[in-house]
């Protein structure tokens, strides 16, 4: 039903997982989680054709059900992963579309403390049930993960962390260089909060009953997600360091330190050996990012290339908001040079 | 599966229903759409209890894909009746939400020679499906039918042009006023147009192909669908009258008539045996309305109380975007007033 | 001084006018006002040659004081006229910059009961005292008048109301076609004059005294300037007829009557005599106008052709704001059909 | 004139003074500046009374042409002196505005081998020429420094750098904390000089030509303004070093060390001696800054107070536009600090 919806020529399922991965985080987000799988045209799960899988990773904010909504005049990935493999221009592939949303607007995909182990339940707990379910290639050969914005951010996160689960990477305007990307928030956060005698979880409950809520707003929250995956003080509800002084506003070193610790841009030059084993490295990102991380792209882009690796990077002529189009691109790329039986 | 990735404690169905209505219509839309069904908890459609019926509108550019996509923190219109019952401040009700979407973004819901007959498709097709599907109160008193913004218009265009359908209505930021709310965007539609040489079938051929438009494309098109639906000058494709000059962008006003003949502010002083006959007239706007839509709230809530009936009308402070949140006094007022049995 | 702090070649002086035309204005708006009047090089207050004179209307919230202050990077009206002259791309020239501005944000240069008689100011105190005070070409052929915005919308309205002044008008984005321009700004209007009870004198007082004053604040009081000129209900101060209906907004035909019988597009047709006898009317706009005014010059444009007279007409790709740049056209331009002996 | 046209009861002179510290610098800006000096009324030159002195810095774009300006229903820097005067809320005092612009949009009021010795301009050569021709209490007792944005900045450089001159300061969202404010920018510096291959005279000259600029491009003006001041690569025009890689648009901290050098928030901590004999430190900033400048006054302010220093430190509810009425606070209160006779 579901596929008829979207109008695909395959089909999709929505699998709910369990993952212990997730059991028992601080914020009481579930645990079990679904996953949106599409199988292209012909897929028999009985039959003797195995598939390589794309994940995807969806951007702070994003939820499997998100993924899921049309757009008017947009193409979602189900629809894009459907009409580049009905035109041929890439192999039939299984896409697997990941839910890392947490009641702080996402996980960063990276295991915390505090929210709970992302990384984990991603590599292990989706991975394994895909492969135990479908119809995979269920190795390196036959992965690939992708993303835009924070999934960008989480598939460059996943290949660095946990190499030998994927064979390629695709990053779309994905979160790095946090140093232009996520300072310009903190006054908006100090300011916010202040307002909240920085009482988080008052603020988180205030969020959550207002019918509506402004920029400011958005962006506190968003740097509390990103604080509860990068610099968690405890495994107790929004007990989290943050990255400023909260009397000034001011920076502090040593927490923004833990935030530059996740950092792709500063990561990448001491992970040869994780990186050369990907069969692509791809970056892309619009030229006018709001968050400078076009930047971050060239950075990354830059280092990997110091390590005498290749990447595939393109810019493009726009924001960061609904650059979804670019799947056309990194689809048949990551399918390209993947196992295909 | 649809309930359970919503969180729903009743059911969601989505059933596709071949429409006569919208049968060979000049842009191609499909005349088989989806409907959303909800059915509220221990809904037994072998069982003897029957449930009143609302009928949910979308807004220009919605579709009933759009309106499953959840947005974070946000409560879609499933969510909202599933919640109100549960938390016993509705009678239980089935909800249907309706698919009115064009390639020319929305049909207001108004049967056109150019789109197709949409008032029909409503009230014929689908409230024939649902009645014959499900255990509906299959009358007057057991219907009502409310939308936001074009649904909102779509809901009072409805009760003015069907009476005896629907025993109640709720316009959330709908749609009157024309005088306010459309000719404000004539002059980028003349700008965009003049741009096409004013191929209408070119511009719209252009904004399907791109990756991103810009506020005036997206105004243009949204013009051009009120056109289709108001204005049509055949049932050839594109073949619209604009209610503008086309060489100096100055009000037709014969044109335009043609659309005022549509606007609720307009038609309800000579209705007055159509509005009598319902148990409720709900029309709410936020005070900051992009549109003028409160101006055009207080209108026709001002004319309608002038042929000595009443009209419950709200304000509340926001904008013409998001205001999902109405939902919370529309459905319990629109199924305090119908037949429960 | 002035003249070598905007490094103007020729002069520049500051004369102050007492009014006849302004006394006893119900606004108790000054009427001695300022013109500053520009003189060429060489220019010689005892010699015998004499210059045509170009007569410069400010728009909305301008004033005199305002025209002198020099934006960075930006060449204002003194700057363009001496460095034309000084590159020899126009005759010599003297131009005079008037004040318009009231305690509603400015006059439109009409004759109001209300807020004084502006017009008259005009073509009398001002046209006389400089007639009597430089070298002037003292008659029709000798003298233009331009503006931008509202001054556009004076330029237009002098040569209609005042024949035998001025030989040739240029407007700049001037206000025209109203019928797009205004009545997208009464919504906000009632909206903000409702908080106030439609105490307008309350409303003016608290604007004056905000440090600061948002959109909606900005427009009521441009609105409420507009009353006062094209429907005031009397001399007594704010007492003003509105062109909406107060409780429900929506438009009062009567009233918006008055207003449209000011609109350059609703007069020209009637007025061949007085546009004939001039030798250039000139009008541009640009075609991103937020208020339609590229609609409405072209209307005009169409309707003084339609008599049979011809028009200067441009476009150029730009919005409303900072439109000065088009002076480098007009002063040429108007200059070049005045007499220059 | 120029007092009538501002309303003023005291008298406004322009005086224009020659300075040794601006000759021969590399933009060819000039080295005759003019200066607007405010007598109160009742000044009498050849009189016995002498007055305390204000020297009011502009911010960045500014001039003393554009502090003239009255903007509508705004009251500038003279106007508020006058006022604050005239109704006893300030004791009789000298204002002089002073000029800073540069062909790169300011000097920062900083010494620069490139721009010219622009802090030595004005405690020499505009401080001299006051003290020569006006009847001053010609001693830091009697002098104060302040400004907004820029000139809130130049300020407290001023009082950091010459020692001696200034008995006090006031800053009205200085810059300050560099770390926020500066790097958002740098993206679009870096995309913009892309386009321009880099060749900054090449983008300085098209910038200039322009009829309007976008928001990109008055930012990458402004990012060279202040590498022009604090990080110069030579005395010849436009050899500026920048603060990012020209290829990624990484930062490079090298220079950027330069400019924090400059940064108020950087340099207090050690200028205690020189902070502790001013008679008035004054901070304000609006709490919605767009660049975080409120945090940069509480970093500053905190970190005074930490020498055992007082700091009159205020915040208020508005961004860093137009926040000329905060004078009306630090006129008064640099005033009671200083020497009256």
């Amino acid at each position: 039903m579901l596929a008829k919806l979207l109008g695909l020529r395959g089909d999709l399922h929505v699998d709910f997982i369990r993952s212990g991965a997730l059991a028992g985080n601080a914020l009481g987000d579930p645990s079990e989680r679904p996953a949106a799988v599409y199988v292209p045209p012909n897929y028999d799960p009985e039959g003797s054709r195995r598939y390589p899988v794309l994940y995807v990773l969806h951007g702070y904010t994003g939820s499997v059900t998100g993924l899921l909504g049309a757009r008017p005049w947009e193409t979602n990935v189900f629809q894009w992963v459907d009409r580049l493999v009905a035109e041929r221009r890439m192999q039939p592939a299984i896409l697997v579309a990941v839910d890392g949303f947490t009641r702080l607007g996402g996980s960063q995909y990276v295991d915390s403390i505090h929210n709970g182990n992302y990384a984990t339940y991603v590599v292990k707990d989706i991975v394994g049930h895909v492969d135990a379910n479908y119809r995979t290639i269920a190795r390196e050969g036959g992965r690939a993960v992708l993303g835009k914005s924070s999934g960008g951010f989480g598939a460059m996160h996943l290949v660095l962390e946990h190499p030998g689960i994927f064979g390629a990477f695709a990053s779309h305007s994905g979160d790095s260089y946090f140093q232009y990307a996520h300072p310009i928030s903190f006054p908006d956060v100090q300011r916010t909060l202040e307002k909240h005698q920085f009482d988080i979880a008052g603020f988180v409950d205030a969020f959550e009953r207002k019918n509506k809520r402004g920029p400011a707003e958005y962006s506190t929250m968003e740097m509390l997600g990103y604080a509860a995956a990068y610099s968690p003080a405890s495994n107790r509800a929004f007990d989290l360091d943050l990255p400023f002084d909260r009397k000034t506003g001011a920076l502090r070193d040593d927490v923004f330190a833990r935030w530059l610790a996740f950092d792709p841009a500063e990561r990448v030059s001491g992970a040869r050996d994780r990186l050369e084993r990907l069969r692509l490295r791809y970056l892309d990102c619009g030229r006018r990012d709001e968050y400078g991380l076009d930047i971050g792209a060239r950075v990354v882009t830059q280092r990997i290339r110091d390590l005498g690796l290749e990447v595939r990077h393109e810019e493009f002529d726009d924001d960061h908001r609904n650059v979804g189009y670019r799947y056309e691109v990194s689809l048949p790329a990551l399918t390209a040079v993947l196992d295909t039986q």
